[in-house]
């Protein structure tokens, strides 16, 4: 078989952000296959066909993309941010441990990008500059209960948080709970972060102190991060960083 | 004052990771200020200034990057990396908010980059593709005891985990002491990825069990991985990753 699969990252979504071996792999590529909006994100051009697909069918869209590998096309599955981060890679893998046994000599690799979570700091300053976790608050693949426990345990080793998809319009009650469990377990005084659209011409960041946080000041554009107890903002600046001593 | 400071993350090593944004700040800047190594990775050209120094410098480093800053110059601060994960992000916001009052006034940016632990993670599968956490097993700028909690309590979320700098010359006891909390909180038949030089020629990956692990499989060039409970090797592939549902 001839056939590759490419999982590459397109980042948050400046093309500044995209780096050169994903525009290399996308300029090699036959097929380019992704949810519509990241798609998208891709010229046409002669000899390219796209295949965009909607939310929640990744591991169908995973198969076709080793299928058309296994025929012989040159794939790439493009996610936006990091592909290894709450993205499509997991689902690529997903779908080849249940397929048919040839798929496995395909030519499958991953090529990293520029995740929201470190473009929402780089933007804000540096608030993950030490030890930090990040969660899916999604609960659509795994317990509630198993969220909040990371939550906890995350607070109580003091590290600063990183949390993707923190709310969706069929999830509207967890990130509440989520702010109520911060405040529990950290205090009001805590920095959060609310980094909307990062990278591209919606960007809109806005730090509060946990006690004076919402639910509605995320959606689902918005990545959310709590420093440590140790995150500071430097007065006369919009700066807020964590000290590499934390 | 019009002088600038850009904390710029040229990735792991691989020019194929550097994007296009911190290309276009090495190329507009008079100053580079870095650890020798990374401004080794910058092309020389008239018009610009290489300030390669020592490790263990970088508040210093940082200071002299605002210095020059301030009178003038358009100063791009190298980190191998990401600038805002265990580099120079946090070390010149450090110098920033202890410096006079006026560099407050500055320009000052980062530019995100790939950082080692997603581009291990890529060349190894996915092992991060679900929540997880980075920890800084250096205790050069923290107690030992704050590294061991963290570690205790990661594993307890069923964390994936990420180690930075898990090993040098001056420390060598800390990573077995990791390895045996590890096997303590884990059990023996976690898996952990030795990804050594990630993206440049000598690139090496290893995977063990982590009964089989052993201290001398990491050194200060070495990402160490830790997968979750739910983490996985496919039969009949090099992959290894965590399934979207963990």
């Amino acid at each position: 078989m001839t056939g590759s699969v490419i999982i590459a990252g397109l980042g948050p979504g400046a093309e500044g952000m995209v780096t050169p071996e994903v525009s290399a792999a996308l300029a090699q590529a036959t097929d380019v296959v992704g949810y519509f909006p990241y798609v998208a994100r891709v010229a046409p051009r002669e000899g390219l066909v796209l295949h965009g697909s909607d939310n929640r069918v990744e591991v169908d869209r995973a198969s076709h993309a080793l299928q058309m590998a296994a025929e012989g096309r040159r794939v790439v599955v493009v996610s936006s941010g990091d592909p290894g981060v709450f993205a499509m890679a997991s689902a690529v893998f997903e779908a080849l441990e249940a397929g048919p046994r040839e798929w496995r000599g395909l030519d499958i690799r991953v090529l990293p990008g520029i995740t929201a979570m470190l473009a929402a700091a780089a933007a804000a300053g540096a608030p993950l500059g030490h030890d930090f976790c990040a969660i899916n608050l999604s609960d659509n693949l795994k317990p509630w209960d198993l969220v909040e426990r990371r939550l906890r345990l995350a607070a109580q080793a003091d590290f600063a948080m990183a949390f993707y998809n923190p709310r969706s319009a069929s999830r509207p009650h967890q990130f509440a709970r989520t702010l109520d469990i911060l405040r529990e377990e950290c205090g009001p005084d805590r920095l959060i972060l609310f980094a909307r659209a990062v990278s591209t011409p919606d960007q809109a960041l806005r730090w509060e102190r946990l006690g004076d946080a919402t639910p509605e000041m995320a959606d689902m554009r918005t990545m959310v991060i709590v420093g440590n107890s140790q995150t500071r903002a430097i007065e006369g600046t919009k700066i807020v960083y964590t000290p590499r001593s934390a």
